[in-house]
């Protein structure tokens, strides 16, 4: 078969990497699948380097040494996140959304495959500088953004049920108490789900009073791991005060006014200088 | 700024593409993001399309006409399916996943992003041919696999609740009963989740008598939807005769011997005729 041309082997390149996030890539491996010697394969690299640069796709490392290789991080910019958490908080705040009792429709918004993808490349973007081993979240309307997290920082995912379930084996069963409405909730999950002394991010839909979150850091206590960080995407105004402090919103409801059909929504401008320091 | 050099634009784009399955994206989009001329373009996207046939990484269709632009269609080759779905079964067929009662523990695998994906991209190779609106599971196990698949096909994934939620409006609710226990159970769904007359694929990670995968049926059934088809990852060989006839299952698990510590799971051998149609 007739061997690779450059810009066959950047095109290769970038679409492993794309489908690869945050692994490392060996060189041999790229030498073998390109049938390329590591000279050429090194030269290709610094260019998709400097391309990933210039269009702010995130960054490209090379690890040196036995074991090295390459690894993309695809981080997005200060800008593009602007962009999309404006547009979602404007989306969200279509008083068509409103739903009776003052919540807001919003699964459309989170069962979309490319909003969820965006919401887990800026979770990713934020927590990326730490250590993480698992993303975490609680049934249900979490798991599309909580699985597109754990698939940028190409870690597991782990759901925590509202039940045990027979198909689980043992699990860790735990009350917590609703922040907003003071009742009492259970949540499960699998002795088998995680190892002891992980360090874990949690993600999830929305939070109002935080008991929920509180409810899962609670749960990540019985397997002693440790809580890196809470990413939600809308957190209420009020109450300020939240169960848990730990957290980043991506947006801020400030209000439902079910009479007067508004929706008042606002990006979290801090975010911008959270993504800068990583 | 310096023009990109036809590498950097086959990478790019590769990396677009990667990133955008199943979309058209327009000729004038690439010119304007890469400050090139359409005849320089259409003679990246000509080596870009070698590439992914020579590698086997799907399709890139081009579209011409005013709306004109390309197309990739990221599917599996036989090959890729086949040696995944062996690791795949024999991974679930670890004698130590065996859970008291004859279950087995699967959901490290079907939480894990890799898994997912791969899970995802061989459910959308199987009915890439086909119009589909939308694809559709039921909570909570199949979710991270569903907005793969999702993402793959470019849809938005619809998923249906064991319970009515106050956050999702009016909703249908129907009772049906678990194919294999006999019991009642209910589905709710959104009025607003799907428009009528959708054509939708149902995904799930676990098929035996077929009872949720009917109720999933019988739910798009009061939103005028077409089933188009049922992908689930596992399906038991017992009972043969399933509650529903239009489904795939990736994987056939024959037993789970309890006392003898021992699962038989073989992947589905006809599947690679069935992608071959598409």
């Amino acid at each position: 078969m007739e061997k690779l041309k450059r810009n066959q082997r950047i095109g290769a390149l970038m679409k492993i990497l794309a489908d690869n996030p945050n692994q490392v890539l060996t060189y041999n491996y790229f030498t073998e699948k390109f049938d390329a010697a590591k000279s050429s394969i090194s030269e290709d690299i610094v260019i998709a380097k400097k391309l990933v640069d210039r269009l702010e796709l995130g960054n490209i490392e090379t690890i040196s040494g036995a074991a090295g290789g390459v690894k993309f991080i695809p981080t997005l910019s200060k800008e593009s996140i602007r962009t999309f958490l404006k547009e979602l908080g404007n989306k969200l705040a279509d008083k068509s959304r409103i739903i009776p009792g003052g919540f807001i429709y919003m699964t459309d918004i989170l069962y979309s495959p490319k909003n969820a993808k965006n919401i887990g490349k800026i979770f990713a973007t934020m927590y990326m500088g730490q250590e993480i081993d698992y993303v975490v979240t609680v049934e249900t309307k979490g798991i599309p953004i909580a699985i597109m997290t754990a698939e940028v920082l190409n870690v597991p995912l782990v759901i925590i049920r509202r039940n045990a379930k027979v198909t689980e084996g043992s699990t860790v069963n735990i009350n917590y108490v609703s922040g907003s409405t003071r009742k009492i909730q259970t949540m499960s999950l699998s002795r088998r789900a995680m190892q002891e002394g992980s360090k874990v991010l949690i993600v999830d839909d929305f939070m109002k009073a935080g008991g929920t979150a509180k409810g899962m850091r609670d749960m990540m206590n019985e397997f002693n791991a440790e809580v890196v960080g809470i990413g939600v995407v809308i957190a209420t105004e009020r109450p300020k005060e939240k169960l848990v402090d730990n957290y980043v919103s991506l947006l801020t409801l400030k209000e439902v006014y079910e009479k007067e059909e508004e929706i008042t929504i606002y990006p979290n401008e801090l975010l911008a200088n959270i993504t800068e320091k990583n």
